[in-house]
């Protein structure tokens, strides 16, 4: 059997983005900037797929600027802000120790060119407390930047309140929707957030293409320049092609959603309840608040790494974290900010399903993971040090 | 008759650029990053496509950066070499006056950093002297950036000589190549190019998709930061089935060089002799050292986007310029920098051949420009004004 269950990493192109995306090169080639007749349709398709992605995130068609992707987006909002605090004497970013890579490397830079980066903690369960972020909050901040729904543990964030408790005291929000955007419902006037970033090959649409909402008056800043696409926040020639095909899947993905999520969700519960059988294993994040179809769990006495390449021979695709960050060494530094040991945060074993899970395919990665972890742990010494009380159990 | 002329703003993607677009989309979906065979199957197609991309420029693969397209890579490039200049120092930095915006803005943002920007004048043949370079190269110059050729005028620049003489005086060198690439052969080593910027969609591969050629050892920072993509240099899920696009693309157009460049150059010329028959006209660029698809026409007398919708109304696709620009008023920078008047350099426009152009589709074309310049040229005040001698003719 071969399961794919690595949809966090990236998905595959769902049929009616293919189609697009085949469609428009074939009959909207033209450069959008392009005064004739052939490069003007191409922009009306462009207006057409701007208003569309417009209408799911529930914004105005100028407040959406099309990216290469989501770490471009979150690059671009981080970048922005900070510029715009820096001209007034804001020189502090606040985040959370969990966000993705995109988000903590443009701070890291940021705090190279002087600014101050509070990352705050969140709580075992993976989650951002208020009370924290309000702690944190002062005049001098120039952006609070907290994900949507975390790509390792699936948590979500109460990104509505912290959205509400920015604008209450009048600090720039961007939140990275990447892991959310086509698996639940995002309203940016909802949230109250000045910057949201999404990326379409994580719901169906095409890789090398995304988005970057700002809103309306929200400082933005170019992070590539050059010609004067985007309204002259992002040059380069548009990708129209790959942006028909991510309309295209985030139009199916939030039609479907109604149906998909309790399926989904009902799919991950069945998972979760069947891996909490194998002894000394732990669900990483809130069992409810998280993506329908992320799956986290960490297993005391093996290596993820092994347990990886054990199941693919099983035809089980999974991963340990993050696979932007699959080739480190370090244990992910999600685990560890909620609180897991760095021996607990290497066994770790994250399994995202598609809209197509079925049944079947969780039943045969269950018993895929209690046999392989079985079997790692055989051959472990660090499990046999745990059997014979020479180290004690932590899970 | 529909004539598409307008293949320096964008190209129709290949057929075969298309089917690898779709089959690597279908085959190859998982990431690169991810540890499991889904994902090391992406990642064995990256890398082949990466050793294929480096034999066309005649480097090593890693040397091959992908990005989200031209602009970018002239972006990173520029950055790069500026943020090695400034600490050593040297913050001075070379270019010219006809370059894309690309780098014409990049530069103008170290400026505003506080590097002094050298724009070098080009001759009336839109060339730069190989003697003005020379004489404006010093110990505090971070970066020579000098396109291969134009954009708009089509002129190939000495770059093998540009190079040299940078190598000589121990200067980093970047070569926008985007128009270049795909159409005449380009090799990293005959240009002793630190860095090199190409677009697949000029070429017929797709959109959102170019390379950054960086020299093993020139200094590189990344642009977009997240993720450990392209060895730390360029964050961001790799775009694999754009990327095998595009390397279908460029390998189809290296393999059809000998044949295509003959046969679009004498294309060139005939619609060069044909246009030239039009009373005060004149071509733009040089004669001979000049892209084989590009045709660049001034006519006086008359306005060029008057010209482009006239000509688009008989089915011919062409622009006035760069199309990055079009909506802009201001006359075009490089005819400027050519000598162009003002009122003349209005009067402009620009062919760009296809690969599979006809000697039908050209005298369609003659025809088609000599009838709307006539026809402009009968309700222009401006002509009217020369025809009685109240101005001077400049053409």
């Amino acid at each position: 059997m071969y399961v794919y269950a690595d949809n966090a990493a990236t998905t595959k192109m769902r049929q009616c983005a293919l189609e697009a995306y085949a469609e428009t090169a074939e009959r909207f080639f033209g450069n959008p900037s392009s005064l004739h007749s052939t490069g003007q349709a191409a922009q009306e398709q462009l207006s057409a797929c701007r208003a569309a992605v417009a209408e799911t995130l529930h914004c105005l068609p100028k407040e959406i600027y099309f990216t290469s992707g989501g770490s471009e987006a979150d690059n671009q909002a981080i970048a922005s802000a900070a510029a715009a605090g820096a001209r007034k004497g804001k020189k502090r970013l606040i985040s959370t120790a969990i966000e993705h890579h995109a988000v903590l490397h443009s701070l890291e830079r940021q705090k190279k060119a002087g600014f101050e980066v509070d990352l705050l903690p969140v709580g075992t369960d993976g989650i951002l407390e208020l009370s924290t972020l309000e702690k944190a909050l002062g005049d001098d901040v120039a952006l609070v930047s907290v994900m949507t729904a975390n790509n390792e543990i699936g948590t979500l964030q109460p990104v509505r309140e912290i959205g509400a408790l920015c604008k209450a005291r009048g600090v720039l929000f961007h939140t990275d929707a990447v892991q959310a955007v086509g698996h639940l419902p995002v309203d940016v006037g909802e949230l109250s957030c000045d910057y949201l970033a999404l990326s379409a090959h994580k719901f169906g649409g095409p890789k090398g293409v995304g988005v970057l909402y700002a809103r309306t008056g929200a400082p933005l800043t170019p992070l590539i320049e050059g010609g004067a696409q985007e309204r002259g926040k992002r040059a380069g020639t548009e990708d129209l092609p790959a942006i028909a095909a991510m309309t295209a899947a985030l139009r199916e993905a939030v039609a479907q959603m109604p149906i998909v999520t309790p399926r989904v969700s009902a799919l991950r519960d069945r998972l979760i309840r069947g891996l909490s059988t194998i002894p000394h294993s732990a669900l990483n994040g809130d069992p409810v608040r998280r993506l329908a179809g992320n799956v986290s769990f960490c297993f005391e006495g093996i290596e993820g790494e092994s347990l990886l390449l054990l199941l693919d021979e099983k035809g089980v695709c999974a991963s340990s974290g993050s696979a932007c960050t699959s080739g480190s060494l370090d244990p992910s530094h999600v685990l560890l900010a909620i609180g897991r040991v760095h021996d607990v945060a290497h066994g770790s074993l994250r399994l995202t399903l598609g809209d197509h899970a079925t049944e079947e395919e969780i039943d045969y990665i269950i018993e895929a993971v209690k046999e392989v972890v079985g079997r790692l742990r055989n051959m472990s010494p660090v499990w046999r040090d745990l059997q014979e009380g020479k180290r004690s159990f932590i899970l």
